[in-house]
């Protein structure tokens, strides 16, 4: 009887209809089988429809079938088989804009500001077998409800069902500004590894993508007029992202309702600019590396000298216009003043000017920023330019918290909207060891590793007050690429970042055993669809929701 | 001036003929370029040449080709084009057995006990472009001198070549018994994924494939004559290993000097026999699971039943039918007192024979170790069976031991032999987060992370005599599967794993900094040849030996 017990309470804690992904702000589900109808059509009402949605519209349906998922419960959905008989038969999805709103593409949508984007959407499917119906005020919020729609379905027998109809949703996002960063320089990705990874992003409505693009190690973008850095820093000519990699890049995320923002990181982490510019760099592949960088190699730009200043406006001018978004990361962490503390010609330059180091900082600073707002661009940093530096920024300017959680409160009570992106609970590269040469007692800096648990555990607003609050655009997960490439992209970043993704979606105080059953069937969908989620228990958990709990 | 002496200095240090993995135990090289003749060839002298030697042969010269490594070093090998036109061709590799040694395939030699495999060779490449040669007493050594010999070429420019012509080695294993243990049964490997690790184990000569096949989650091992353990067991039908696969990969790992010992773990580790036989198994999927096994589910066999004792061996009898390694692992570790406290049918039968637990133990264990001693087979144990339990054990039972390298002295006291597999050095999965369910601050257990460098250090005879140093067969990395499944097989396994393959080949004490370009090399090899081995380090690194060391 008590076993008995258990297993109804699991069956309604762990309904299939709940393995979405983020989870909906409001979801009622009933408890009727529906099939796909083998003719399953989608439509999107009225004129003008976008191409990026139609195109999405035909990838969700494709989805549909190729999916093939089976339930994750013991004998993966054979029990479900004996209602498909009886269940009725869903032929159409249709989606539709409410009355006034008008058609742009999801592109254009989601390439706005953060808190400009309108990803709400209402999602219907009646039991009954009439037309299922996505409505929105937006194509964004159409797009999403599609991701949602996808998410809805099993696989058994060659019948794609859920048995959960009818299904009711209202959602919309808890926090504008749901991103991932990945750092294509310490090791090269290619073109397709970031397609599948926004494609991946798309399915969790990840909506931002910060591409840490170049830094000390390579410089792999192709900036139009500043060829040479690429020519001279990329690892080889065939580790680039030509221009039209960059339109290809930032056409696909943005038909995936996901916006591109580019890091040029300045003024550290710069050593690879001495490549095509060797006076412009500091402490360029100084030894020891340790004297003068937290990693190998060293090298910062000369920021007190005014060319080198120039040519950074002029390198950001030209970058921010192969990249739509409003968003531009202009970097400023981990700062290391003893490079310029023995690099002759800063001292020399500082004691002609009789300015401070952190006076120079700021007018580089501040006129590379200009640069950037001149082109209807907001700068976005880490936080050292707020914490650890004397800079005057605009409170616009968004701010990445990285080295601790503990300093979200400072940068609040400076007034600065903030992006969560703290080391202790999103950097997915904590845990791997140690990576520095012959030291084989050396751990990973920000052990241990965070599991997707810790990440979802996560609370956005601790210690803020109401107002400080409100300064939260979002958050994200984090990949720095010291002991990451190509080869171990997906299984490193998968589903791990689907727990900030649903974190900053849904809002905080998620229930973790409750969400483990829907990140077990999202990491398994994902295999379906090509990207390697990799098992967070074994499968016999899996299969059996709550059995493996810590209490259980 | 300092720079370049820096620069002579690593050049010497890290010369590209050094990049060779295992590091051989004598090994002369010159600065000669030398190419491979477009029609080069391997032939293998003599009559009677066994076809696993002639198809070994052949992957070797593919390997040439499609490699298509280029050198780890800025350029990827540009700066080698200069002297190619001057440089001799090599034509032809000859393969000869020493006199008085006579063919046998490399199967039969690689499935002898680990003391009497001989993989010794020598192998020459001269600078004039005479014929290179590889000689050994044994197909074995031959085939160890195949996968050195392929690990000597780059290429540049659509030329294969070395540039530390000539090459002489004299080569030997420090330690027999060179392994890798993969768990099949926490989550389900294809056969290909087994296939692949098995070739990636062979490019750096481990010569032993310890398959803990079953466990407690999963039972996807169709032994003949007991395949309902499987039907009931497996996850699915499609999750299972057939006679006909085993067949395969046993054929598959023997061709590449591999032999497969197979792991039934008993007592413990054993929920699964449940489902076929539930009068075999005390505390089967009890609750809290935490007081009866150390992860879930609960499980474990009857052993003071003697029906439950004799099903077993005939079980180990079978299954040692399908293996015909030596080698025979029984398993015994983490058994969970507790379990047999609180079973009524277990308490009788104590009560009945006036046995203690451990007394009934002893019986069990020796009953089923004799069933496989009778079929020629040597049982193998995990190391609680020597030190925690008062079993009766030959001392020719080699003992793993993994709970910690601190007990290594203690089964060598015993008078063991021994095979390092301790979780402080060899154990994969550590580091990856605690798995278990709704536990948000739990941690891997046996945290943090061990890196390539933490194995690539370990002393294998540590604390011991000499006496007891002569009982360490060798050693393995392990990979558990809480976490892993054939999405992040190779990124958890590669290059780490080949760090024992070292220590065990070459013997320890290695230079950790002169290890790390050559293991950047294996590893970039390795995903030439389709295995994802990740990046240890930036590529700035790989393609600077050295320069990212903790001191330089």
């Amino acid at each position: 009887m008590k076993l008995l017990a258990l297993a109804v309470l699991l069956a309604t804690a762990y309904s299939p209809a709940s393995a979405l992904w983020p989870q909906p702000q409001s979801l009622q589900t009933g408890s009727s089988t529906l099939r796909l109808a083998p003719g399953f059509q989608i439509t999107v009402a009225g004129r003008g429809v976008p191409g990026d949605l139609l195109a999405a519209a035909g990838r969700t349906k494709q989805y549909l079938t190729s999916d093939k998922l089976g339930r994750l419960v013991v004998g993966r959905g054979a029990d479900d088989a004996h209602t498909f008989a009886a269940a009725k038969t869903l032929s159409r999805l249709t989606l539709s804009l409410e009355k006034g709103a008008s058609f742009a593409s999801i592109t254009n949508e989601a390439q706005k500001a953060p808190e400009e984007r309108d990803e709400a959407y209402h999602l219907v499917v009646p039991a009954d077998g009439s037309g299922a119906s996505i409505t929105a005020n937006s194509t964004l919020g159409l797009f999403r409800g599609l991701a949602t729609f996808g998410q809805l379905w099993y696989e058994h027998d060659n019948t794609v069902y859920t048995i959960s109809a009818p299904v009711t949703i209202a959602d919309k996002p808890a926090y504008p500004y749901r991103g991932f960063m990945l750092d294509t320089a310490r090791n090269y990705f290619p073109v397709s590894d970031i397609k599948r990874t926004l494609d991946a992003m798309s399915w969790v409505k990840i909506n931002q993508f910060h591409w840490h693009v170049v830094d000390s190690q390579s410089f792999p973008l192709e900036i139009p007029g500043f060829t040479d850095l690429a020519d001279k820093g990329a690892y080889s000519s065939s580790q680039t992202y030509s221009l039209a990699d960059v339109r290809d890049i930032v056409s696909y995320a943005g038909a995936r309702g996901i916006d591109v923002m580019v890091e040029i990181d300045t003024p550290g982490h710069t050593a690879v600019i001495a490549q095509a510019h060797p006076d412009f760099v500091a402490c360029a592949e100084a030894t020891p590396w340790a004297s003068f960088a937290n990693e190998p190699p060293a090298g910062q730009l000369r920021f007190v000298n005014a060319t080198v200043t120039s040519y950074i406006a002029d390198l950001f001018t030209a970058a921010a216009k192969i990249f739509p978004s409003t968003l531009f990361s202009t970097g400023g962490d981990e700062l290391n003043t003893n490079c310029y503390a023995v690099d002759t010609p800063t001292q020399a330059a500082l004691n002609a000017s009789g300015s401070t180091l952190e006076e120079a900082l700021n007018v580089f600073t501040q006129k590379t920023h200009q640069a950037l707002e001149a082109k209807g661009k907001t700068p976005v940093v880490w936080e050292e330019m707020v914490l650890v530096h004397n800079v005057t920024l605009s409170k616009d300017t968004p701010v990445l918290v990285w080295i601790s959680s503990d300093n979200v409160k400072a940068v609040a009570e400076a007034g600065h909207k903030l992006i969560h992106a703290a080391s202790d609970y999103f950097y997915l590269d904590c845990g791997g060891g140690g990576w520095v040469g012959d030291f084989p007692s050396g751990n990973s800096w920000c052990d241990p590793f965070k599991t997707w648990q810790r990440s979802y555990s996560f609370d956005p607003v601790a210690n803020l007050t109401d107002a400080e609050s409100k300064l939260v655009l979002g958050g994200q997960h984090l990949l720095w690429t010291e002991q990451s490439g190509p080869q171990n992209l997906d299984p490193v970043v998968w589903p791990r970042a689907a727990s900030s993704a649903e974190l900053f979606w849904t809002g905080p105080g998620g229930n973790i055993s409750a969400a483990l059953p829907r990140i077990h069937d999202l990491a398994y969908r994902f295999r379906q669809r090509g990207v390697n989620a990799i098992a967070l228990q074994p499968e016999w958990c899996a299969l059996r929701a709550g059995a493996c709990d810590i209490d259980a």
